[in-house]
């Protein structure tokens, strides 16, 4: 059977997502990461729509790929023209990618209610535009737009659309679902009836591929019904990233095919890039990393409940679908108020720390963490103030720095802007330092003056900052007397860790997970 | 054909995601919408598993619902001893559900392997276990652990669990692909399978559910693959919130169910409610609602600028599947967002406000208040503020008090206890008021002082208190420097209202929610 081809279109129609962009050079190194993954096609832009597009095709001129095939993305020509004198094929060809991929309307309430157009001239549009790129020599792809809706409305017309493609000479044929509003059992249906049809008129094999939205959450599903039906090829993005509810998403889609339906589409080795590639093209496009992502988020392998956490340990089929590792992911057990011992024993080993280890009375941890997280204290979403709290345990636990106290004053006058100031006195190893500093809020003017004084003894704070913060009022029906638990994501490099501060004072839970931040860092290097 | 039921699990399945956890109060105030929205039944959580399910079902016990079932949820009795003497069993009984669904092992593997079980005795339980159950005239669900798995590995033994099950007397059957590992195409062909089976042993027509997880971003999929192959039951979540990468979510399957497969799961009207109810529950959880989530996210029926957009404007269908109001939701184009006003519009309404009234120039307010909203306003949880801020609107609009200045000092020293003390200053009426106060935390003492400072001239300050108190990051990713957003509820008796607040300073956020609070309920007698 031929391998499925996956096409990649993050760079293009993932770049459709609200709060997504891309700059050039951005678009390249994701470019790469693709190849590097063994994508078969990367989908860069729309030349001639944007000055950005046509400088990412002009960067990829230069860059070798080693699987991948760049491709173009654009439309049929105008109404009316010859398709030499359109100025959107000409910039397809001139951009120089070996594929190029257009789309072309199959839905006649777009072709004559929306662009006024005829159902001949829409038509003509398709078979020339395809053939004009094809006499350039290009592999070309033929996106049929809303091919489900228009199907679903004029199947005879549907049809006739992909035969002008294919009298063009395109190599492959794409039905689009571009609304997003088509379940699994119309893909098998209209696309198994739909390639009889091409195959019979054609007396050839016709290669099809599947381009779905997630509007109604089945844009994966679809996409392997398509495969099933005898498609050949996926069109995707990197996380599902695109316009509305996003595109089908190809970090689910491979492993499935690679792992489940026994098609693969890369190999094992480099399926074991797809958790870091997700999160670099999470970072790229400045997204925060959905946890809960099937196959590569954080939580993608996490256990909670003590019950599962030693049926995992026996046997990990148990609980896990598939090996973690064989997608780049891990598995992470989650120390939580229903956390059984075992919990605890696991987390512990995954950070080298033996619990039944002279130096430790295990029961003792077990209990303590239990009290802690009575208080409030949520060690699953805390991995740095846990390794923290684990230090504490061992004998030779020695503090980075003491707090010996801090000052914070926030002021407000009627018409003026709220201004927050702290000072911070620490003792680092019998010296004791005091600082102020100012901050947009307490929490910011807090940070800013521990670092600045402990970056009196430790230059390498330079390097790490904080990229998020939480708070979270536990039960709220205290009022403002509430507890409130404060958790803080720092970044250092590719080091990512989480602490946690409770406190019926907010201001006293953020310095407590802005300490054990700080700690962690420092503990590091030791 | 039997309507399909609907069983919300987000109370309990849901509740195992990570980062999510709820109050007993919390639950019942989601289960009350839940049932507002006609959902089937709803899963509250394990009796005698924790203190804080118990005291669900007893809140949940005076409470009314109107269509809803509670359920309880537990597992089969343990090995070895009677159903009668199982401690687990009796907690389900006393915790006095009309409804009870009980997991059981399907695959040998569990059963032998992880349980050290006979598999026999393991039947034994099942059957006993649920027989207990309706010998207290229990509904009775059986919820088979690792269906599909136990079926792949075993598929004799998997049948006679289920047959164990019938013959205790278990009225509704519900598959679990516990793991998330299983495809549509095999959900398809399994339950149908399986369906035959047991209508044939039995000579009745079982009624089978689906419980999926989304392991394999088919969860949605394969509810819907089992409601075609006869499941006439969907377990799922809210928002799809459950342990790993999340259970079913309901906000996809019933629009499906409504609109597309024309299985109405919940009337026309109860549909408009759901992405409310979606924001609802992200809320109450603390979890940042997810803009690209089908049907009920923010960026769902969203369109950037150009061809997409007057297309739609000539013609919805042309890029948009369904019609957003049918969900709640609305289209929103993102260069200029053409939906805001009729929104504003109802909201005032609903409090009595008509803005085409004479003394209102509700051009200028709507703009207003989208701008307010652009820096993360929220007025549909906030009723009190918004009703402040048409106050203000309002030509004969006097402020209750006037804020002169405020101050707030944290002071912590090592190895005391951290204390906050405000001093406040308003006027009111010409007549100024300095005070100052203690309290647990920055805005406990700000609230402290702020009421005794109000108190000298409003004795009904008295009745008043603050009930809810909730901090949101809003787009943490700045770290510490980010955007907080303040929500209070206050009350008054029977009255309750939510005020809201929004700035770089946390205490500055608190403080304007506080003063809308006031505000607010002194603004009331006049």
């Amino acid at each position: 059977m031929e391998p499925v081809l996956i096409f990649d279109t993050t760079l293009r129609d993932g770049a459709q997502g609200e709060n997504i962009s891309f700059s050039p050079e951005d678009k390249i190194k994701v470019a790469q990461r693709l190849d590097d993954m063994g994508i078969h096609y990367i989908e860069g832009g729309w030349p001639g729509s944007n000055p950005a597009a046509d400088r990412f095709f002009e960067l990829a001129r230069s860059t070798e790929f080693v699987t991948a095939r760049i491709t173009a993305f654009g439309s049929t020509r105008r109404q009316g023209i010859p398709a030499e004198e359109d100025a959107n094929l000409k910039a397809l060809v001139a951009c120089g990618s070996p594929a190029i991929t257009i789309f072309g309307k199959t839905w006649d309430l777009h072709v004559v209610d929306i662009m006024g157009n005829t159902l001949s001239e829409n038509l003509a549009m398709i078979e020339e535009s395809v053939a004009f790129l094809k006499g350039h020599g290009r592999e070309v792809l033929y996106d049929a737009e809303h091919f489900f809706d228009g199907y679903r409305a004029n199947p005879e017309y549907a049809v006739k659309t992909l035969s002008a493609a294919l009298s063009g000479g395109a190599d492959i044929i794409v039905l689009c679902d571009t609304n997003g509003g088509t379940l699994p059992h119309e893909v098998t249906e209209i696309l198994e009836t739909v390639k009889a049809a091409l195959d019979a008129e054609t007396g050839r094999d016709i290669r099809m591929g599947i381009h779905a939205h997630n509007d109604c959450s089945v844009a994966v599903a679809n996409s392997i019904a398509a495969v099933q039906a005898g498609a050949i090829m996926v069109q995707g993005t990197i996380n599902g990233y695109g316009e509305r509810c996003g595109n089908t998403d190809l970090t689910s889609v491979i492993p499935i095919l690679n792992l489940k339906l026994k098609r693969p589409c890369v190999s094992a080795e480099n399926l074991k890039k797809l958790k870091p590639l997700s999160r670099f093209v999470s970072e790229t496009s400045n997204m925060i990393p959905l946890a809960s992502r099937p196959f590569v988020g954080k939580s993608a392998f996490a256990h909670k409940g003590g019950v599962h956490v030693s049926a995992v340990m026996k046997e990990p089929l148990s609980y896990e679908h598939i090996d973690p590792e064989d997608v780049g992911n891990r598995r992470r057990v989650l120390v939580s108020d229903q956390a059984g011992r075992s919990n605890i024993e696991y987390k512990a080993k995954e950070m080298g720390i033996d619990l039944d280890a002279p130096e430790f009375d295990s029961k003792r941890i077990v209990n303590e963490i239990k009290m802690l997280e009575q208080e409030g204290y949520q060690y699953e979403v805390a991995d740095g103030s846990f390794k923290v709290l684990m230090d504490k345990f061992l004998l030779q636990y020695e503090p980075v720095f003491d707090l010996e106290s801090f000052r914070v004053t926030i002021e407000k006058d009627k018409d003026r802007p709220c201004t927050s100031h702290a000072i911070v006195k620490v003792n680092v190893g019998g010296v004791s330092e005091i600082t102020a500093a100012e901050g947009h809020g307490p929490v910011s003017a807090l940070d800013n003056a521990l670092r600045k004084a402990l970056s009196r003894f430790y230059k390498e704070l330079e390097t790490m900052h904080l990229v998020d913060f939480k708070v979270r009022v536990m039960d709220g029906r205290g009022g403002t007397e509430a507890k409130v638990r404060v958790l803080i994501e720092s970044r250092d490099g590719d080091d990512i860790w989480s602490t946690i501060g409770v406190s019926e004072d907010i201001i006293e839970a953020s310095f407590e997970a802005l300490a054990d931040s700080f700690q962690y860092k420092l503990a590091k290097k030791k």
